[in-house]
């Protein structure tokens, strides 16, 4: 049996985290390793019924505090269901937005607390983090214009303005130079391909 | 104006406090008091939302730790819609069931730690409390017959065994003993109109 990982994948809307968790499955495979993806907010039954509450209604229907208590009653769900027993049972986890987007989104730009927000993950959660975090960085504007090309709507947060979008990119910059052993930064406007390769590269020697 | 109130029903099942609010409302009123009954979960547009997830599905749908992060969340919600600006208006406030309840339900009888909930309930409603708690006290077993006569069925708690519940009794007997300066203990077995004496009675001073 391989030893379960876990790892997450960051950044803003558009940055390309739904294309490389499907890339990754199969690059991971072809490499002889069984993974799993899933996605914040939601993963589990329960999780995905709090995150209905969450993307639906008006940009302003939550307080940030209300936000950041409703984020992580979903993830201590989707940690508990799913993510403890795929990895016990020796599967890779890819996890498409974790508790890093609570952190950039509810914190650095909704003004909860960083430290708050990492209680609530103790608590709710237990404090699980990912083996490594990949954060595809790109400007907000052109993640945004592919997006818009993806999908012409938006979510809760998609709605929110430039200067909000500007605060979510800053916090994943210092959430990665501040943790340089769980975080990865990567070019993400670099071509699809070319973003999948710099992750596998990064993973070579837990796939030796 | 006069100055708002924040009063809360705690107990069982079947203690009467649905039945205690309803009562206050009209024996203020006749003192000249404007109140309004809201309840937990629940009491605001989106924590009604959340009580949703909370009272359907299975007993054990959701762990304990999810549970008080989505009973902290809907709080949060419901202080800053309704309770605040209500108290802030000058009204008085009536809430059957509020933080205690969790305290008890998730805490005592879930195994949650209680200084836990009450950082979740700092964080999330800023701590509000109760100016006076009315404690509903009444024998277990007589509050779930009278539930049963009331409506057979019963929710996600109701459904939990007799220790469950006696430890959830227990728990509100000791609240009532750790904070007498806001906590009445009120015999429930006593006829209804004896127990909303017994509150308005105690109310004297700020009906004066
Ligand atoms: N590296 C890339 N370069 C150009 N377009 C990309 C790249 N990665 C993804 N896309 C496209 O951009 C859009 C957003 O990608 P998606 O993976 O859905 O982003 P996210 O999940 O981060 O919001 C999709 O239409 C996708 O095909
Ligand atoms: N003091 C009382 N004595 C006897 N029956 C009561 C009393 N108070 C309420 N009841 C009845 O018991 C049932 C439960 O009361 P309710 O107010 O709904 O309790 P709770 O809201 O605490 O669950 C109702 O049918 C109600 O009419
Ligand atoms: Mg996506
Ligand atoms: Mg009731």
């Amino acid at each position: 049996m391989t030893e379960g990982r876990f790892l997450s994948l960051e950044g803003g809307e558009g940055a390309g985290k739904s294309t490389q968790a499907r890339a990754l499955v199969s690059a991971l495979a072809a490499r002889g390793v069984h993974a799993i993806v899933t996605r914040e907010p939601g993963g589990s039954e329960g999780a995905e019924a709090i995150r209905g509450l969450l993307m639906q209604g008006e940009a302003t229907r939550w307080s940030a505090h209300s936000e950041a208590l409703l984020f992580a009653a979903a993830r201590a769900d989707h940690v508990e269901k799913v993510i403890r027993p795929a990895i016990g049972a020796g599967h890779w986890v890819i996890c498409d937005r974790y508790v890093d987007s609570t952190r950039a989104y509810q914190g650095a730009a909704g003004g909860v607390d960083d430290a708050a927000i990492l209680a609530l993950h103790a608590f709710g959660a237990r404090g699980l983090l990912p083996d490594r975090t990949y954060y595809l960085a790109l400007p907000p504007s052109e993640g945004a214009a592919r997006a818009a090309k993806r999908d012409g709507g938006g979510d809760r947060f998609a709605m929110r303005g430039e200067d909000f979008h500007a605060a979510v990119a800053r916090a994943f910059d210092g959430f990665a130079a501040a943790e340089p052993a769980r975080y990865r930064r990567i070019d993400a406007t670099l071509p699809a391909e070319a973003v999948t390769r710099a992750i596998v590269n990064d993973l070579a020697d837990w796939l030796a």
